[in-house]
């Protein structure tokens, strides 16, 4: 393609099109000449992202777009505009729905007439990026919803999330939309935690791989971004999941080598794997907010990881640094000496041409920040097309339910399940089992009425014929309300089987007051989760519980499904327990499925899960110590991290060591075809540094038929500074727990013992 | 007193007198020409610690005590010994109780017989250290046991606070002892753990102060101890109040910053007071070890604070540093190098020789921590006086009830309490109320029978005449027997008070396992609190809820009187509500003295009671974070640290500046005798470092008659770094959250609101 102007700016003969203008100029080039060519307002314009993008349009009454006199006076007072968040953002606090909001079809229209508005307001046509979330999917009208990323740990398969995540990124692009907000980094060390859903897990290593896979399934890996990827900003940078109390943006008290060891490595692996943008996370660490962070937006993670993106702060977390410097104008300087580049809804921000005359801040260190925006919209090739070249994927239902059958983890099976021919009447009960309203986790956007499948319709789909479906609600999710509980009883005594469909919800309805950032400030009826959703007690409604016993105690045997943005405190009753997580819309099928066998349950556990909120913490990589139980009660977990039952069985062979891999042989021993995940922990026996237990440094999935046998290997990074280190391969960390260890004496290296002053990493 | 040699070295005559038993040559002098006539091996026995004391010795059929081989054996081994252990211990754990170990009258007799064969041993003529638990009392038959720190942070009073160390210091050295092990430093974050008994409470303020008066108590101020003042071991240093899930030992994730502004305060402040040594914790903090963490112990305690005394390892706690080492040598060598001077109990610091040899540790660094222990010897004039020469102070149970007094805090009253004159018969109901078996907590010796005091016991010898004093116990402390919950219906249905007291118990028995340092390995029936006694749930035994509800349902006014290690879960009802903590042998007077108003109730909680554990942790003192409450419960605890009423009441007026003090005016404006605890908190608001909501900074307690006034002048700490700081007095700190704050303006220093990269102290 010729090189071309399409920014809007006046027309100009090739000849005088400045070099930014140029597509064959090196992009840093572009960069240079066009911050050069910018006055300290449209400089200050860059850096901020001020609006709703729900505020720039609306819709005119014969269904046509308009913009707003709000995007007026935005562009108007930054001469242009930065970035716009969340123009198809759709959800209960935005208001955006059905009929008001941009969909499939129009939201590129939508997009093209901004775009149009900002280039016009440019006096150099710098295009504003449009900035959306994507935690599990595209939170847009018609956006295809994902599973929850706790769902996504519990597949365990970096490759099918990447093909999850680029299907993602090509909607986003195919609709006009140019960078995803992506949860990633927070690991969930406290199920209290509202936000634990947007985990992939408690394990470093496993979220590291996760993040790799988005970052490479959204962005892929050239430096122009192709037309269907995605520039991700990977949130929350730091330390986020192990606030205080599990109390969503409390403080975190941890030390750097706790950060290093558990919190840092997922946004290391997505640095290492390109990813253009970090966003820096509400809380401090020990001390210091992370938005004010130098050490952490500076220091780590440019200085020693070399990052070169672009830092986002999370939405007013500029503004909340006046807290400790006095004023929202010290504020935004704090953040952007710190290392932040964008901000986020922030009043900090605007100020900044103040904050250079008033010295706090240097033009040197604006321009730095201004760069890294202009970079990316170059990288994104803005400047030379606007609209979106690519066709919107097909196939994101499949894409979708695919993630969430892989996610469908059998904790517990008395051989109930898969529901045997013998069966002929099957009672569906509890209050998930016959909607989909609670399956999709908190920031989804409002879902198209009967397009979506419950584990009820799934199962009346699915079932053999001649299986008789019956269903009783029994209870709601929240209240003490039992009036439903004997009709679910008749109905269970009257079957063969009971699937009983518990569990919790993020999802918001009108009724739900929300902070300014978002966040839910006072939880509607039904939820128990999501942003700002913190639950000190991790229980179900008090009817669930009512419902569960008395369902077990009718004697049919009962498979309890667990849809759940956390690991909820449920007692280990019935004949089977399934969790599925938050599945997302079709998670209903992926259920049925694997309840009557059609497919295998693949999923390992992401999380422990604790017996009760008096044993928190539970995660399974504690360190190493001689104490550790309560007299009260066991301080482990009901089920260990990693752990997930198959239809089949697997026999490992002895593992051998192999350099730094771990070879073993894996074989399907039962009757039906399974997928193996082969655990490997690491266990440091010399080390400066007081050790974990176990830490997970390898995994892979295999798909064995029956009778199949593979040889795996897997290689592992020794830890830096281990003398030796003994390796397990296990099915789950408890497992790994009893394992016969390989010893991998590393003493030939050079050793010290003297505690290290630095930080390990 | 004339220079005199009763080292029981060979006689020689003055001339030949070596300098270091001279007790005219400057101290510094003794230790370098002593130091400088040592062998490898001698120095190497100073900084042991092996034996436990109760294998020392054994009495013959005729009630002597004579050595043990145990100890000669030690003494050949070192070429003398460094310290001895635990002479004088007793209890279930070293099974030393009346009759076979020490008492009052023998124990000098025992220590002198001990420290002459030492010397006998000792080429050189070095006496031992005999270093013993006083954690409330010296913890050995006939010492005088005091209400645990937890209660001593309830009298928010350090000078009472003195007095009682000084009475147990005295104690000890009359008997022959020398050092005493007191746990002081260990800030009670997470009521989980068992020896949140040990501490003086959540706050660093108030254990910085009651840190000062137990070493200026125990110790003095003079260089040379006086004869009844003895040198303190500081415990444990660093970190141990936030081990992860409330767990003994476990890890500590805290960062630097953290450490500093909570877990450090005290042992600083105990250093400041000139206390002689420090106790290396067994917790890691941040992943190093604290017995192997020169970063601490060298560069935090010696470097930074000044501190030239010495630094003992917790029992065992070298040797655990083989867990990351590979072997005890380089155990024993990383102890060495980071810091720590005297072992106890390892293997690992009785290798040294050998570690010099290998070249792990250098020679000076031995001789340095060799040096150390030689001049604590010589500054209590070990070589120059042996004998005791003090007489035993008398009076310990009034000081110890004095203290217990001061400790009772009313939590909640009705108007029940104090007992009114129109009652005329009390029911006196649980499982705590007729023993005091259970009054005294963990360290605790064998006590005499019918030497101490219960709240039944006391209440019929306090309760005016012609008052009917009931009793019924209701149910045992833990278990879920109710067969006796009727008869305590019926008694608390016939009287016109209950008062119930409830509570836990950290006495072992013969029947606990102990690990082997001491602590409980598995809880006898009726521990919920102690060292290894960490209970996830706060909960009393079962049938103790049965009986508040049975006994509060008669519809009797009814007093709660809880006697506690830590603050138990328990529903706050009743008429009212106490807590004692475990207030010691004669616990019951004070309870009594304060329910029948002979005194009046001055303790303020130096912890917040939590409602649940599933919003732990509550301490008052957490950041100053926008969100924190949780969907399903306040995030706020049920007491709030500083809370205790008075059965008077009073009245501050408006406080005022003057300087760095704040002055107010406090009115007894009720009708009895009381003792306001003015409280004052501070608020920083402009700051590098993310503040606390509020900081205790300062606090006075001033006892008032009806009526009196008085103007209080409390100075205090403006924190290093803040810009502007808000300060608020308050009777506690829940009231301080809506105090009219006075605001501190010093902006005139100079500031940064760059983000600091190093720790702010």
């Amino acid at each position: 393609m010729p090189p071309q102007d399409r920014t809007g700016a006046p027309a100009a003969d090739a000849s005088a099109q400045p070099p930014y203008l140029d597509p064959a100029t090196p992009l840093d080039t572009r960069v240079t000449d066009l911050l050069s060519r910018m006055t300290p307002r449209e400089k200050v314009g860059q850096l901020n992202q001020r609006m709703y993008g729900w505020d720039a349009y609306r819709r005119t009454p014969d269904g046509d777009f308009e913009l707003t006199e709000a995007l007026y006076a935005e562009t108007e007072r930054f001469a242009g505009l930065g970035a716009l968040y969340g123009l198809m953002r759709a959800d209960a606090w935005s208001g955006v729905e059905h009929g008001r909001g941009p969909g499939a079809e129009d939201s590129a229209d939508l997009a093209d007439l901004v775009q149009r508005h900002v280039l016009e307001r440019s006096r150099l046509g710098i295009p504003a990026l449009f900035v959306e979330e994507v935690p599990h999917g595209h939170m847009a009208l018609d956006g295809t919803v994902l599973p929850v990323n706790l769902a996504v740990g519990a597949t365990w398969d970096p490759d099918l999330y990447e093909r999850a995540a680029a299907h993602a990124a090509a909607e986003l692009r195919a609709r006009g939309g140019h960078v995803a907000l992506v949860s990633a980094l927070d690991i969930a060390r406290d199920p209290r935690w509202g936000r634990t859903e947007e985990c992939f897990g408690e394990d470093p290593y496993l979220a590291a791989r996760l993040t790799e896979a988005l970052v490479r399934g959204m962005q892929g890996t050239r430096e122009l971004f192709a037309a269907d990827k995605a520039p991700v900003v990977l949130k929350h940078f730091a330390g986020q999941g192990a606030t205080v109390g599990g109390r969503n943006s409390a403080e975190s008290e941890l030390g750097l080598r706790e950060l290093h060891e558990i919190h840092l490595p997922a946004a290391r692996a997505g640095v290492r794997a390109g990813a253009a943008a970090v966003m820096a996370a509400y809380n401090e660490v020990d001390g210091v907010p992370c938005s004010g962070n130098r050490a952490l937006l500076t220091g780590i993670l440019r200085d020693d990881w070399g990052f070169e993106g672009l830092v986002m702060a999370d939405g007013l977390a500029v503004d909340r640094l006046a807290r400790i410097t006095g004023d929202k104008i010290s504020a935004g300087a704090l953040a952007l000496n710190s290392g932040v580049d964008l901000s986020l809804w922030d009043e900090g921000f605007t100020h900044l041409e103040e904050a250079v005359e008033r010295g706090l801040v240097s033009e040197e260190t604006l321009d730095v920040a201004v760069a890294r925006v202009l970079r990316l919209k170059f990288r994104l090739g803005l400047f030379d097309e606007r609209s979106p070249t690519t066709a919107p994927p097909v196939g994101g239902r499949q894409v979708s339910t695919a993630l969430a059958r892989a996610a469908v983890t059998l904790l517990r099976n008395d051989g109930i399940l898969p529901v045997p021919a013998t069966v002929s009447r099957i009672a569906v009960i509890g209050p998930q089992s016959a909607t989909a309203a609670h399956q999709s986790g908190d920031y989804t956007a409002p879902q198209p009425p009967g397009a979506d499948a419950s584990v009820l319709d799934a199962l009346r789909r699915l079932a053999p014929p001649g299986i008789d479906i019956r269903h009783a609600p029994g209870c709601s999710l929240t209240g003490d309300d039992l009036s439903g509980i004997p009709e679910a009883i008749a109905e269970a005594a009257s079957c063969d089987l009971a699937v009983l469909v518990l569990g919790g919800s993020s999802a918001r309805t009108a009724g739900t007051v929300f902070d300014a950032n978002g966040a839910a400030l006072t939880a509607v009826s039904e939820m128990t989760c999501g942003e700002g959703v913190d639950l000190a007690g991790l229980r179900l409604g008090a009817a669930q519980y009512a419902l569960l016993d008395a369902v077990v105690a009718t004697g049919t045997p009962t498979a309890v499904v667990l849809i759940q943005g956390r690991p909820h405190v449920v007692p280990d009753s019935g004949g089977a327990v399934l969790t599925a997580w938050y599945p997302g819309p079709w998670g209903g099928d992926a259920i049925a499925e694997v309840l009557l066998g059609l497919a295998d349950p693949t999923g390992r556990l992401p999380v422990s899960v604790p017996r009760s909120v008096a044993q928190l913490p539970v995660y399974y990589n504690h360190k190493d110590t001689e104490y550790g139980a309560y007299v009260d009660e066991s301080a482990e977990p009901l089920h260990s991290f990693g752990h997930g039952l198959s239809y089949t069985s697997f026999a490992y062979g002895t593992p051998r060591l192999v350099g730094s891999a771990v070879e073993v042989d894996v074989t399907n021993t039962g009757r039906r075809h399974g997928r193996a995940v082969v655990q490997v922990y690491l266990r440091r026996l010399i080390t400066p540094v007081w050790p974990r237990t176990l830490e997970l440094c390898a995994f892979e999935g295999v798909n064995l038929a029956p009778g199949e046998r593979r040889t795996v290997s897997l290689s592992f990074d020794v830890p830096p500074g281990a003398g030796a280190v003994e390796i397990r391969v296990a099915e789950s960390a408890r497992a790994a727990l009893t394992a016969a260890p390989l010893v991998l004496d590393l003493r030939d290296r050079p050793q010290s013992f003297t505690a290290p002053e630095e930080t390990p990493l």
